[in-house]
């Protein structure tokens, strides 16, 4: 079967016990392998940001994300399947996973219509009028060319405004189109060199989330991915519904948490048995001054790292912790809008993001849990804010 | 004598025979050597743009070059004194220039005054009055602790609202000043770790440069500048003063065309017998998607290069070229807003220039130079731009 074009090896197993479902395992793909629980840093546009392929590497990160959305409105799938296909394009030769679509079509402002073959919506780049469904969002995956592909589901952004009823209602409609269109997903896709995950849907309702395991996992897909999470609804209900739905999923295929997040979140997701994850939080706050530490974040705007010689954390081996730059000299940067600034703390965000995953793997294979959250104070603090972490033209 | 700290050694010196005066060289400072002829990018604000130190170095840049003006206004030569200076501040550890501040202080177009002591004028940042004079200027320049200091000179604007005989008046004066405060210069410069450089003026006017080099290398300077080039006078111009004055100076210390210049005005000089130059063009345009190649400019954002494979250059040995990024790539960033583009194609100029200034060493070393000509097109087109090459706040 193409979509189980990947190998997925588990090494390690706590199998659940006292509720700690975290595992150690590898993902072999067409272009290399990737250690799980695996961090997955942003390329939206097939760039990360002011990073080079060289120093994403640098950073330990060995499978990446591109947003499909991006790259169909620009500069269009077939361009970049001409050029040989994404890899070759952005030149990183390790793993690469796409996201559907789904997400970002179904968040944007100027929807024209959503049906049950998918969005119609205008392009924010020329206004132009495009369609995303199941099929195109698979055609387009394809023309990509990544190493794992992601079904096109139906995702509803976290309205406020929504009546509880309605947003019930909407909720369970998501839940069965998702799955509907999972099965044209799977009866579009081809490429027999790229893998299809599928992905679990039912809001915050855990009755739904479960009914969604099961339809979902009634297919043989080569992983599965929790969906519509951090989308708003907050740290306590991403928690509640990650505890909840990561378990139930097959031990032995992937499971990919879509979005998330925070440190906190993530080693939240790994107890619960996640795998895999993808943010946009260490390039996203890092081109806005904001560094992460393991004692939580650090804003190097601020006034008070101006005369400050420190590195932003001096056991850090990033390249801009090992490399020696003060947080003055940091603080400076963004100060006087140099780009540099964004460059060196993404680098150091995406590198923390990469040893604490590290640290991760390295406490569930040597059964040193306890210490590892200890040694890591940000993974036991509560983030306040309820931003949506995937965002849309941004990253 | 302390502006006598870098040592200049000619390897190689074509004597002035049949009018070529290209020589090879090397100046050593306390951070190491470079060789000229030397082209220096410039770091304005103690920052190349979006490179880090590490990408710098691997363009073939040995020395680099600081904005006194920028930098004493942010963040401030004393903060960077109390981090240990520009080197440690931006983590350079090889030769760094700096400029005197002088051009920007004169550009500047909220000046509220110039005098006998210098130039008043309202920060660009916070709008508060500040002074900039020959020992504010030493001052700040030893605060930062470059390798090589620069005299304070005065650097008027070429104006072309100015009627000529008013700035013949100007020229002349500014010629003048330019002797005084370099006596002031020396007076107010203590650093024996650190060389200083006189300036020449006399615009456009051979007779006013000639006297001008007369007067400044009446005193003993570890180099000696030529200023006021490059401010909006065009091509020619710049030809007839360098042929002029550059052989005019002493042939055993370093001679410095300062923010000059395209491909076509460094060979120029070099022929002329000049060592050092720096520019903020590779940067500059490189933000702005225009790369420099052998053959000529290319600009990136140009449709027609949406689907080539190729990438800038086939045979430079850069991160961008030899990274395999294609042409439809880069466009893509640019058209993307990407950061990664204006990266990738700084890291491409800068490097061509640095080939090229490494081509004009073996050329006169090997005695090669119409060789070279031939195989650096790009040497023999005219510039019909007469763009401002220094820049305020910009580069």
């Amino acid at each position: 079967m193409s979509r189980h074009s990947i190998r997925f090896e588990i090494t390690r197993s706590c199998g659940g016990q006292g509720g700690f479902h975290g595992r150690v395992g590898r993902v072999t793909t067409p272009h290399g392998s990737f250690d799980t629980p695996a961090f997955m840093p942003v390329a939206t546009a097939a760039a990360m940001k002011g990073l080079t392929p060289t120093q994403v590497r640098a950073t330990g990160s060995q499978c990446i994300l591109n947003n499909a959305f991006h790259l169909l409105l620009r500069p269009g799938a077939d361009r970049i399947a001409d050029i040989g296909g994404v890899h070759q394009f952005m030149r990183w030769d390790g793993p690469i996973l796409t996201d559907s679509g789904g997400f970002q079509a179904f968040s944007m402002a100027q929807i024209n219509r959503i049906d049950e073959n998918g969005a119609t919506f205008q392009s924010f780049i020329d206004g132009k009028l495009v369609h995303l469904g199941p099929e195109s969002s698979m055609a387009v995956q394809q023309a990509l060319g990544a190493d794992i592909a992601m079904a096109f589901d139906d995702c509803p952004p976290a309205g406020d405004s929504i009546a509880e009823i309605a947003r019930a209602a909407r909720t369970l409609q998501a839940k069965d189109r998702t799955l509907r269109w999972l099965e044209r997903c799977i009866a579009a896709h081809h490429r027999n060199d790229q893998a299809l995950f599928g992905i679990v849907q039912g809001g915050t309702d855990l009755a739904l989330r479960s009914s969604s395991v099961d339809a979902t996992c009634a297919f043989d897909m080569a992983g599965y991915a929790i969906g519509g999470v951090a989308v708003g609804e907050g740290t306590m209900a991403i928690e509640r519904v990650v505890r909840h739905t990561a378990p139930l999923l097959p031990a032995d295929r992937p499971r990919y948490l879509m979005g998330v997040g925070y440190p906190r979140d993530i080693v939240m997701a790994v107890e619960s048995g996640v795998d895999m994850f993808d943010c946009v939080l260490p390039t996203r706050n890092g081109r806005n001054g904001m560094a992460f530490t393991r004692e939580g974040a650090l804003r190097l705007r601020n006034a008070k790292h101006a005369e400050d010689p420190k590195p932003i954390e001096l056991d850090c081996d990033c390249e801009a912790c090992a490399g020696g730059f003060s947080r003055a000299y940091l603080r400076h940067l963004f100060m006087a809008g140099e780009m540099l600034g964004p460059t060196l703390i993404s680098l150091h965000n995406i590198r923390i993001f990469q040893r604490l995953l590290l640290d991760i793997r390295r406490a569930i294979e040597e059964d040193t849990w306890l210490q590892f959250r200890r040694a890591w104070p940000c993974t036991n603090q509560a983030q306040s804010d309820t931003l949506d972490l995937h965002g849309v033209s941004d990253d």
